[in-house]
């Protein structure tokens, strides 16, 4: 069977490994005061251009999105989130389990729209009882979102003005941030996200890492971060700081080193693409096109039984009206061969 | 000014306040270990022919939803509310607080669908991620809505049914209980919804009494309550058992003698529909009519000037090109030569 | 039965009722924006010499303790309280439910000392792994305490100054404040307390009231408090902000009117002093004799059914050896009569 | 510099590394359903001769204490530990930011003694206001404790005697466990503790695993395990849900695989062994000697000066009247040459 099911079914990229392999012996400080974890933060600030961003590694995604949304809103916010957000939807109420309202606005694709957005937090401080109501403190986007689409330069800007506007924080999940660093369309830089977003996490465990994710709290305009205060402390409450900080530090070492984070991302997008061309070739019609390493099928039942004899993918929702949307994922160590053989046995 | 803003700006009805005058001297027992608590308890299972009913006194509304939804849910869990409902968007994130999500349906004028309910609940069940979500453990309803409406038998039987299919408790908020039961429509009536509800409260803070609400765990099938254990304890740790449990005790005692509670509903509805009369006559729209004490109206800004300089209104949300949504309650407190002169000074 | 087991056994003074019934009819602003609460925050202003003291009204007091330690400190902070403090005893977890951890400190009848309070906090910080701990954040005192005792100037004023060290606020619970204020030995005046505190509460429900607590965010050398941002929105999301918030304003505007909260405390001293003389002079041993409105005493098995046979009292811990511990409480409602028939039947 | 400051300074284990390495490649399905986690359950489950155990993989010690008191614990109960224990102590306030009381009983080289903790739930239920207190739910120990020592058989049959006296769950943290399992003196069998607790963790990160810990949900004499319901649910909303599970699986897979796991702690325990020699011959005191991997050493501050030009260690308090207590520990990378060289260095 072909892998296609999701971009974390594999354990790390070849590189990531070795890391963890050479490095094994060494006697290391614990919680994330190791070299290694020291050399990844640093050359994440490179990456981003940004001498004093903070920088701290944890080990999940829904995690991070916990000690972020939790560590970063005050006690009487929300956060705004699309519709299909992770934050919404997928992580069990990890969000409202922190004591926060998560504060939904519709989604397009994935995508939630600096409009809706305004109209949202306008309407609510016009609201003659905001006082007994949740405060929109905080705005979480996903990029590339859950359905592997982008934000443009133009959209990210305006709801980053926005934010500025009614004093709330821009928070960028990044789970699958490479694949959008990588994206063949215009996109979008690093370091320009880090000017963009208040806090952000570039993801390990969907980009060639066993595990991991790196939250950075950005260089605001006058040179600071946002960085709450003894975030150690409080990633500590949340369950999350690992005694061997160093298994994450130096993956992300590695996944910083010559760019291989973005070159994991580019591959992957492009095998992707390869994955749309020999799948509607195929007759398997495209439900969402992505240019990243996530693309979404529509199909019928027939069509489904052939392609889950051929590949494991996943099915996105459940079937209605016998129409099937089934997501399917590159990464790291999907191969031309794999797409090649997708084409062949599709064609019998 | 005549005062129609809210059915809260009054004190308590005389007879509930002559109840607190006349045993105010007494010692007794405290944290709702006193006689007229207890005969408060005995009245409501009478007054809902549930001789085994839990009965629990509080102090508001936004305290008794906080209570009976984190105590009656599990962990895992979150309750299905209409968009409208008080605890979706006036409690500031209150069920949030105590951690657990809201996940909304459409709302009706108020009203939550049967139909809308079944399929979340089937969709969910559906998910092949549902292990990653919140699982929907309860059915919030408000009775009348926050918009004075009314659940038809059939509709709240079938939401019933629904419940029992999916394992899902449902919580009948009773904020304004007194004016449904005092409804000219054709209602439920108290004992029918005690067998509807597996939890419901009958408030009294905005029906006659000058704060206190009352947590009804109604009797199931098989003549048990689904009270959850050391309830007294939960509601100390929720910070809401009042030392004086008297001063609930005595006026709920007050407000089930003699029916009180229905008539001050009835009356007030009467009041009410005086009002949409008044209103409609001097060329105020009506918005939402309703059966119960809270009438809704729609206007353009001069009139919306006249009204306020003659009545205390609720502007219910912010105006939209130049229309005003208005709300106007009645309560025990409201008079005919009220709405006289109301009629009076709108001719003017 | 003779009522000496508690401190809000009664309803409310005479002078509190009285207001609550010429109040009533009043059309009134909700949530506590009517003009009593107005009134009522101006005297406790004026009472403590402070006139930009943030000043809320909420209905209990382990609810007051959960808000004010809550809102005030920061999520990876803890409260210092000492062993037999409200909040570490009897409060249900209220405080650990809001997501905080009580530290204690030993306990000298029911009073913390500034040494133990210092080495706590120091060793804390001495602690190279004191990122791992919970941080001490905020100094809890009972004045009177639980034993009805209470803090010298002296020692409040160097625990105020541990607290300015080691940039911890310090609260005062005064659910039973006025008896301190009433008290006939040498102690501090309200204005003091106002200065010492960053907030204090200045209860009603065991002082003359229904029901009701003051909470108080006093000036500091700036002129401004440490009152938490969007405190009502907080208050709402605690479960506790009243609709009918007039109910607790009329009542401490009552006790604030002419003195009353003091004088109301200084009568029950008297009485409680009177109690004590005459336990003793019927041969009960004082257990912890206090200047305050609660009194202790220690006896034996038969002394203890005798006595109940005249009073209802509290039994404060379980009997151990034979031995009861047993607290007896004066409040507005015990008159000469009373003491003297505790006198005469005791006697017999 | 010889490292002992800690049993989590080194990678993983040699024969875990190798089986990282191995399975990289292998196309698996996340969060916890791939094959290696299926069979380190398995290995778990025969390991305790317990077939119908629930075996729940983590990433680390403060996260699964976290998770299982959380879970296991009713909202209104609380875990009792000894003073010194982890989630007393070093967990930064997280089983309160889940809501949960810690109730503490004295220490005595990190044990705590099932005298007291039946003296602390018997005091708690005759106490006649106990519906105002937080209930003991579960008692929490260490095996090995903080400081290395261990319960004796007898003293953990009696705990778990009290545990089902008075209905709380037993929850042992074996953080260290397989140190314990490979002490020379006499000691329960990992099939003895697996009967004793009714849930138990076995750590990874501190004995050769990069991270990660096994809850183990144990069967109840009725062959039903106390396993929270959905708990996958619950470990994802607690944000511990590993998206590569397989990162955990693989490692517990090896450690489980001929015993590695007990053969890992003989071995440390050995090298604790002969550092106490060694450091007892140079004239440094024992402050706590274990039969475990952890050994304590209480020295002048020059003897702490000396020591630390040699090893790094871990200064267990701020040092008090010229005494330095430092805790030296031993992991899978200590060899006898590290020994070796500590003793011909302390000989300068």
């Amino acid at each position: 069977m072909l892998a296609f099911h999701n971009d974390y079914h594999a354990g790390a990229h070849p590189d990531v490994l070795q890391a963890l392999v050479e490095t094994n012996g060494a006697a290391l400080n614990g919680y994330g005061d190791d070299e290694y974890t020291v050399l990844a933060r640093e050359k994440i600030r490179e990456a981003i251009e940004q001498p004093n961003a903070g920088v701290y590694l944890v080990s999940g995604g829904t995690q991070t999105n916990q000690i972020v949304i939790d560590t970063m809103l005050e006690a009487w916010q929300g956060v705004i989130a699309a519709q299909t957000g992770h934050v919404s939807v997928h992580e069990a109420g990890a969000i409202e389990f922190s004591g926060h309202k998560v504060l939904t606005v519709p989604s397009y694709d994935g995508l939630a729209r600096a409009d809706d957005i305004r109209n949202y937090v306008s309407m609510f401080y016009d609201d003659p009882n905001h006082d007994h109501m949740v405060f929109p403190g905080m705005v979480y986007l996903s990029y590339p979102s859950e359905f592997g689409t982008l934000y443009s330069r133009e959209e990210l800007i305006e709801i980053r003005r926005i934010c500025e506007e009614f004093s709330m924080t821009l928070f960028i999940d990044g789970a699958r941030l490479g694949y959008a660093l990588g994206a063949q369309t215009e996109h979008i830089s690093l370091p320009e996200l880090a000017q963009i977003a208040d806090v952000f996490y570039t993801g390990g465990t969907k980009l060639g890492a066993l595990l991991g994710e790196a939250i950075v709290f950005t260089q605001r305009l006058d040179g600071k971060t946002l960085e709450p205060k003894h975030f150690i402390t409080q990633i500590k409450q949340h369950g999350a700081l690992l005694a061997q900080g160093r298994v994450v530090g130096v993956q992300f070492n590695a996944l910083f080193t010559d760019n291989l984070y973005t070159k994991i991302g580019t591959r992957a997008n492009m095998m992707a693409q390869r994955v749309v061309n020999v799948m509607n070739k195929h007759g398997f019609e495209s439900y969402i096109v992505s240019p990243t390493n996530q693309q979404f099928f529509v199909m019928d039942k027939s069509q489904y039984e052939l392609l889950t004899t051929v590949a494991t993918v996943s099915l996105w929702e459940p079937p209605r009206n016998g129409k099937y949307i089934v997501r399917m994922v590159t990464s790291w160590d999907t191969t031309d061969e794999m797409v090649d053989t997708l084409d062949a046995q599709l064609n019998n």
